[in-house]
C-alpha cells in the first residue's frame, strides 16, 4: 500500500488541468502545490514558522547535499529531516542524480536550471568542471564533492538508502539529468540506463518494506528535448509502480508547455506529478495547465538575496537608487509580513548596508508571492477561472 | 516635565543595588534592563517579534550609522526609528560621539569596545586610520564616512537634531569618548569640553519643546580611568537637568566596578543609568552592584555571528568539531526558541555549511541569555537573592 493517498478534486473535461489533494504521513498537500527548497536542511535565511505563515505545505530538502554535508545519517540520528530541521509539515528529497550531474559531469554544459548563480560559484564552475567530472557506468555514478573533492559513488540503491535515512515522505528514483545540448544518441543511450536505475530504485525501495510503508518514491521521466524519448519515457516510468512521478531534466522554457503536457498524456492520471526545479510564474501557469501537481525551485529564495523581488507587475530590483525613497510596500496587495510591515526604502536601506534582515525579509516576500500564486491557481481551477487568472495575470506580469 | 517616569522599586540600604521601573513613551522598560542594539535600524538578522519573544524591552540604534546610512530624514519620513523598523517598544538613540570618534580620530587607539571584529574590519581600522582621522574643535567634531570617505561635521547641536529625526524615546547628549591611553592632560581637556557639548546639547533639546515632550535626553559622564576626572565629571553631568545618564567611555575591564560605582554614588539617585556599550555577563552583575539600570552592547549578535554562544558554564564555539555529533541543545536549561527546537550538531552543520539561519538561531540565543540573564538580575533584587545569584553564577561561568 502506498504511503500517501491522491485524489483529485476538480479536473477538466478536456485538457489535462486539475486541482488534487495529496496525502502524507506528515500531513496534506493541496495540489497543485509549491514546495520550498532547503538544499541542506535548511530554507535559506527562513523559520519553518515563517514558512507555515507564508502558507507553504511542503518543503523539498536535496539528498546529495544533505549526503556531504552533514551526512545522512546525522540527519537519521535527529529522527529524519523534518524533525531535524523543526519542519513538521510534508517533506520531499530528490535523488541526488541532478546535482551528482549539474555539479560533476555537466558542470559548465547548460544541466543547470539555477539562476542567478553568484560570482564566486561562477568562477568555481568555470575552473573546476574537470576536477569535478563525474564517470558514469552502468552500475552509477562516481563523481566528487564539490566541499573538498573527494570521492563518492551513487548508485541507484545507494540513493534509497541514503533518501531511507533522510526519512521524507516523498523521494524519488536515481536518474540521470542530460544536457540539453547532448545528442539524440547520447541522450537515448542515458534514457534506456535512467529507466534500468528506475527499475532497481524502485526494488531496492520496496525491498525495505518499513520504509516503503513510510515514504513514497516518485519514478523520473527524462528524455530531454525529444519527443519520442519522452513518449517512451512516459511510457516505460509510468508502468512502473511508482507512487507518484517526477518530470525531470533541463529543457528549454518554451519546451515546457509542449514536453509535459504530452508527458503528463501519458502517464497514469490518478498518481501527482511533479516537475522538477521549475518555478518562475510563467512556468507555473503553463506547468499547472499542462497537469502538474507539484513544483520546487530555488529561484524564489535566491534571487530575493540578489535584492530580485516578485510584484504582481513583474521583478523590480531593490537595489535600484529609485526605491531609496519609496514609501510604498514591494506589492501594494501582497499580504505578505514584509509588504504589512516595512516600506521599500526600508528594504533598500537594509540591502545597501547589507544587513541579513534584508535577505530573510526579500526571501518571505518571494516566497509568499509564489506559493500564493499557485494558492490562487488552485482556487481558480475549483472555481472553473483558471484562463481568467492566467490571462489577467500574464497581461500585467513583465516577463 | 521629562517625558520618561522613572521609580525605584526596590533598592539595597547600603549599597547601589536597585530594581526600577522606566517608563517611556512606547511603553515600559522593567530594570535594569539590557537594550539590544540595532546599529542601522535593525538587530543583526532578528526580527522585532523575535526580540519580543525574547522579552526585549528597548532597543538602542546609533545615530552616527543612521545618519550615514539611510540619513535622519528618511528615518523620520517613516515615523522615527520605532515605526522605520517596526520595533513599537521604547528605543534609544545614542548620540553618534562614540562612533564619531572611533571610526575616526580613534580609530587603532584602542577606544573600541568591539569585540570580535572579522578580518575584513581589522584591515580597514589599519589601512584607514589616516584616512578617517576625525579633527575636534571646539565647534564639534569633522570626520569621514567609512562608507564613502566623505566629510561630515558634527555638532552638539546637530547630534541632537539627528536624534531628534530619528525620534527615539531617549536620546544622548553628544560627547567626546577619549581612549583610555590618552594622557590626563588631554582626558581633562576633552572632559571640560564635553561637559560644554552637553550644556549645549541640553539647550539645544530643550529649545525644541514638542521634541524634547517626547524625547527624554541623558547626559554622559566621562573622565576615563582618572577617579578625580570621573567625580568632576559626575557631579557637573549630574547637576544639569538631564532626564537620565549615560557613563561612557572605554576603560579597562577591572575598572568598571570601582569608577562606575563612584560615578553613580553622585549621580542623583532618582534618575536612571545606563553604562554604554557594555554587556559581557561579569560586567553585568558588576555593573548592576554598581547602581547602573540599563546597558547595551553588541557583543551577543556580534560574537554569535562568529559561532560563539553563550551557556551556563561559559562560551562555546560552535564551530568546534565536536559539536558536530552533539545532540544537546546550546544550553540544556535555556528557554529560547533555538534551544527549544534544534540540537547543536544542526547549529555545527548551519555554520558549517555558512546557512544564514544559523546566524539567526545563535543570534536568538545570544541574545535571549543576555537579556534574561538581566531579568534574572531583577527578579533576585526584588527578591533580596542577588548576591546568591551572582556567586552561583560566577562559581559555574568560565569568563
Amino acid at each position: 500500500m502506498s504511503p500517501i493517498n491522491f485524489s483529485i478534486e476538480k479536473k477538466e473535461k478536456e485538457g489535462l488541468l486539475r486541482a488534487g489533494i495529496l496525502t502524507t504521513p506528515h500531513g496534506v498537500i493541496h495540489t497543485p502545490a509549491f514546495a520550498v527548497v532547503g538544499t541542506k536542511g535548511t530554507v535559506k535565511s527562513l523559520s519553518p514558522e515563517e514558512l507555515l505563515g507564508i502558507g507553504t505545505e511542503v518543503v523539498l530538502a536535496n539528498t546529495y547535499h544533505l549526503y556531504l554535508e552533514p551526512g545522512a545519517e546525522s540527519v537519521k540520528e535527529h529522527g529524519g529531516i523534518g524533525t531535524y530541521m523543526n519542519w513538521h509539515g510534508p517533506t520531499i528529497t530528490d535523488s541526488g542524480g541532478f546535482q551528482a550531474f549539474s555539479l560533476g559531469a555537466a558542470l559548465g554544459k547548460g544541466v543547470s536550471k539555477i539562476i542567478g548563480k553568484d560570482s564566486a560559484e561562477k568562477e568555481r564552475d568555470e575552473e573546476d568542471i574537470e576536477h569535478l567530472r563525474a564517470k558514469i557506468t552502468e552500475e552509477g555514478v562516481e563523481f566528487k564533492s564539490y566541499i573538498d573533492g573527494s570521492s563518492h559513488f551513487f548508485t541507484p540503491e545507494k540513493s534509497i538508502e541514503i533518501q531511507h535515512a533522510l526519512g521524507a515522505d516523498i523521494s524519488f528514483a536515481f536518474d540521470e539529468c542530460t544536457s540539453p545540448l547532448a545528442p539524440l544518441e547520447y541522450q537515448k543511450e542515458a534514457l534506456e540506463r535512467t529507466h534500468r536505475w528506475a527499475k532497481r530504485s524502485l526494488l531496492y525501495h520496496s525491498a525495505q518494506r518499513e520504509n516503503a510503508s513510510r515514504q513514497a518514491l516518485f519514478g523520473i521521466v527524462q528524455g530531454g528535448r525529444f519527443k519520442e524519448l519522452r513518449e517512451e519515457s512516459a511510457r516505460t516510468i509510468g508502468n512502473m509502480s511508482f507512487d507518484g512521478f517526477g518530470i525531470g531534466g533541463s529543457f528549454e522554457k518554451e519546451d515546457i508547455q509542449s514536453v509535459v503536457g504530452m508527458v503528463n498524456k501519458i502517464l497514469p492520471e490518478d498518481k501527482p506529478r511533479h516537475l522538477l526545479g521549475i518555478g518562475e510564474p510563467k512556468d507555473l501557469f503553463l506547468g499547472i495547465e499542462a497537469g502538474i501537481d507539484l513544483f520546487d525551485c530555488v529561484a524564489p529564495t535566491r534571487i530575493a538575496r540578489n535584492g530580485q523581488l516578485y510584484t504582481r507587475s513583474g521583478k523590480i530590483n531593490i537595489l535600484n537608487s529609485k526605491f531609496r525613497t519609496d514609501m510604498s510596500a514591494i506589492d501594494e496587495i501582497c499580504g505578505c509580513y514584509t509588504c504589512r510591515h516595512y516600506t521599500r526604502s526600508y528594504l533598500s536601506h537594509l540591502f545597501h548596508a547589507k544587513e541579513l534582515f534584508g535577505l530573510r525579509l526579500a526571501s518571505i516576500h518571494n516566497v509568499y508571492f509564489i506559493v500564493n500564486l499557485v494558492k490562487d491557481i488552485r482556487k481558480s481551477i475549483l472555481e472553473g477561472n483558471f484562463v481568467k487568472l492566467k490571462n489577467s495575470f500574464f497581461e500585467k506580469f513583465v516577463f
